[in-house]
């Protein structure tokens, strides 16, 4: 049930390893998920996403709480297993709780419902919405 | 450019009036925007639509700027020209600054990218993610 | 606002002009719509794709404003702008009223919303549900 | 292989019986499916979802059979697994055949397909699309 | 797991068998993938969705290794999971390498996170990307 | 018609100056396209994006044409217009003729329909299919 072999630190490249061992002492863990493991099948995708979700999952004027609320709410939508598997847990890490969880899906299942409204009813923008930055 | 006529409050039945004023009045504002006046010409999506909202995006274990970050992420997600314009103007309300949007929409990015790696590699759900509540 | 010129009937080749005839002979119109004029700039995609609709559309078991409803009800739910106008004139056409649409569009709102809550609580398919046919 | 507990009716709290003996009531059944066992999980969103799906579904210009048939080939479109499985089972018991579930399928393989070639020549929507309602 | 039953060729109709006996003799192979086999439940959609197949995926000013690159890559995209395990499997005997599928993967996450981007931030099409054929 | 100003190169600051710099030299062009003076709003996006992209669509074991008709087709079967203008553009500029796009539209188109199709029947994966790098 995957692509593609799962590569374990034990086999992989110095390249590799220095992903994984820099996703650890990021994460304070001593385990890495699958994602990566699939990832290193292709060493600079493993380099590159890693080095990107650092960034933008690093504490900016949103809190790491709120980052993985977001992160959470898109792969739901999309509709990813693996996704909101992944990163239901890591929000969980962030302190997400049963019933922040309960809202956050609330919100999801409301944004698809009345996106769909509004395209279906193709509604024209409101003067007032452009142009808002 | 669009499907049905934009029913005004002038020109709209007592039901719909209803829904036009708890509107306005929940949000302190004196005008209705178009998504409203386009459900309007099936007034039961009008108020079960806006009944569902009002509850779903109020104050909760989430803030409201945090649920409109969340509600934004998804349109963003979704490509609804209309959803994001009108909730753009929403999160701006509650506090979202250019700084805000930005990091929001790096995240909705991200979350975009790694999706389609995820599903890509088939990559099996981790054991630890299983039965997170 | 487009990618590529709309093949007008008069300066259509013959093998273009022979598809356009059958549409608007199918359909009992004089005119040609915008969709079509765009495939003819592919013209085995223009044949191959009429001749799919024309089988697709057809009285089935189905009758044609159902499945007219059911076109619409996908359109609206990627939300394809083209595609929801199309298809919800093509449904008016079959005897959509004003009510319908509305209830199309309201069911179409509640799968996407449940849908995503499906996917958020990654539900699993309950036993009595497998094997239907 | 699921993001939360299942509630069954047995250690659920009055609030959650109350909507599950009315779900139970409204269906004529004597059992209740994953998908509000999961939602039980935050009572709300439990009785709220069931409201709305009870309030939408409830037979109207359209009748039942042609709701879920809608119902169907949004979540055949969206990809959810349980949802097409659970609104597949729905549809036979209002009385989709083997041979309606092959229609629908084909007019939503089309309606994905040219919705995309719609998107891929950016067609621009037809004068007499617009204002249809 | 299933919606229906997978219809093997034993015990299909001629007019199934047919369809099996042309997917086996263009591929070279002796086998049918459960794809037909499902389709096969619906006998018009088998053949038109063969045909189609067909004629799309011959060579033609693309070759066959390219079309199968695109048809894993919007798969991927997507999030199918039968859909990207069989393609992919058909892009590997067309020639795909598995450092060609992490390239590929690679453009399909940059694409879906420059595509939420460009929604996001509601870019206006520049004009030279306008008529472009 | 947009969310936020796009910065022109004469107003920005010396760290997009230096993205955009870098996006005109890469491509041996004298002008830099809306997406990223909307990106510019948030510069670490920009740069980020800029690099990534420039990455993932150097060659490689695929020429850069087979990675624009990617890029393409998973932007076409999303529905994003901005992204659909900018990559047909940028595959033009690599060579894409008008029939090539075509060819690519129709692989694109058959690709969503098929995936409903697979998604519908629920299809189970074929054992020859699993583990295929």
């Amino acid at each position: 049930m995957t692509m593609a072999r799962l590569i374990e630190y034990d086999e992989a490249s110095a390249e590799i390893r220095a992903v994984y061992d820099d996703i650890m002492a990021t994460r304070g863990t001593d385990w890495i998920n699958n994602f990566w493991k699939a990832l290193a099948n292709h060493p600079p995708t493993l380099r590159r996403t890693w080095e990107s979700i650092k960034e933008v999952m690093a504490p900016g004027v949103l809190d790491p709480l709120t980052k993985e609320l977001v992160y959470l709410a898109v792969s739901v939508s999309n509709g990813c297993p693996y996704c909101i598997a992944s990163h239901a847990a890591a929000a969980k890490k962030q302190g997400m709780t049963a019933q922040m969880l309960g809202e956050v899906l609330a919100v999801v299942g409301m944004a698809n419902e009345t996106n769909s409204l509004a395209n279906g009813y193709r509604v024209p923008v409101d003067e007032r919405f452009e142009n808002l930055f």
